[in-house]
């Protein structure tokens, strides 16, 4: 099934998230008065800490590492952030552009994510912790590195869509239903769940 | 002597250990108001991380995402945690109860990490490491998801008892005296100094 | 080329640099209070935490796990620091002896990390993320535990010089002209330029 990743369709997803990604550690290195190469540093690290740390946990190089392109991404969403003073304008984040191509990250990394857990044979747990790892970890690895508790662990409803997407996809394989038609179907309800969730604010209740 | 990691001993000191750090992970996550899949991830991550950890430093795919045990353990706590609002009592880390489990966890994790060590005919630090590391790591990954400086570098006579069951081993192994009655000994005589320093609250000294 | 990284100069060049990052991890583990097993672990990490990430992006078990004497040092700074006191001193790091061990070890260490690059056939970006991941990124591992923004981040001309040494080591390999007396004109470049920014304490600009 790994080469359903591979499609078209999925690098698009994927490079839209990436630069939503991007974004978001260009503008949290920005609160926290990081220089140019913080910047890209954070910028980078947001976009592809997810993957670096779902390759590192399956033993493979990290593939990231094997090509320019995530690096160029992310270059230029800094440099253009900083040239257009993006940090400036405190509605980034809540900009519908910037939150579809978020979400449409968010999505398609969980799904790599879980395609790796089926590539491994991984039991239940392990799709959801490739899942999540892949999608949310660059957020994870961004809040640590600014010195925040990371978001995703208490707010909104955003590291539960990956675990949504990875239960489905498991769920779909069990019953030999994976295949394209059914994998577009997992992305586009999920990311219509989270433009929901996003619309709606929603939030995982707390003990 | 990979085996003698195996046994039913270890099985269940393991267990014990697991859900004594899940539940340290939930106590902490719940005082920085994470919400229940937050708390899910932080309970996971203080019980899993330090194999994790190791498993990654000697180049093996971690154990832990090829079974779901794991994490039915630290949901079942989590959820345990949050049904019967265990936050609410701050003196639950310090019942003896939880002490016990926490200590027994903290030398059957570091016996694991120094037997890995000598799997791969690692050097005197070598087996320091792995044994810090297996039985530490989850409480440090925990921390600094928590935001704060990892408890185990600035108080308590903790980490310093992963690095007697390091010495213990080595130099047993040394002296060609590593069988299960001597791990036994090991495993009896370093859980009695840690409920020793845990009652009579030893610091080691600061510079 | 890899050999070039195993000379005598290298090796004393990766020692002055390896005493000088643990010693800098030293100071900033007295500043949170870190007890005398806390520093060792600081120091340790310091020094050698590149290294570890280096070999563990790029699918080896980290040579430092293999030998006992990064312990060794890190555990002799250890306690010469807290003997001597040097945290009393504000200005240790702002000695020249500091500040040249300390230069001398950020050039070696990105060089290590630009062969390594080399050696795995990295594209231009494997080059600089392996460059000032090896160099700068015990520092990184320093400011997460002990609960800061990474400093490399946000102040200094100094992790751009790892980045510097990744380019020209690239260029020299893309024109065939890498070699013993190439190399040494990069460390000793990239060594005069650490020392001038830090004279003139350079800072990158902040958009």
């Amino acid at each position: 099934m790994e080469e359903l990743a591979q499609t078209q369709a999925m690098y698009f997803a994927s490079l839209a998230g990436g630069i939503a990604f991007a974004l978001s550690g260009f503008l949290a290195g920005t609160k926290k008065k990081l220089d140019w190469m913080g910047l890209f540093i954070l910028s980078f690290l947001t976009a592809n800490g997810g993957g670096i740390l779902r390759d590192v946990l399956t033993d493979r190089t990290p593939v990231i590492l094997l090509s320019n392109e995530p690096f160029l991404i992310a270059l230029a969403v800094t440099v253009a952030g900083g040239l257009f003073k993006l940090q400036r304008y405190d509605a980034v984040e809540n900009q519908w552009l910037f939150v579809i191509c978020d979400a449409v990250g968010l999505v398609a990394f969980a799904i790599t994510g879980a395609l790796v857990a089926l590539a491994i044979n991984a039991p239940f747990f392990g799709f959801v912790t490739l899942a999540f790892l892949t999608a949310a970890g660059g957020a994870i690895l961004r809040d640590i590195l600014v010195n925040n508790v990371p978001e995703v662990l208490h707010s909104g409803f955003y590291g539960s869509i990956a675990i949504l997407v990875a239960i489905a996809i498991y769920l779909l394989n069990m019953q030999s239903m994976l295949a394209s038609a059914s994998l577009l179907g997992v992305f586009a309800g999920s990311l219509i769940l989270r433009l929901v969730a996003f619309h709606y604010r929603w939030n995982l209740p707390k003990p």
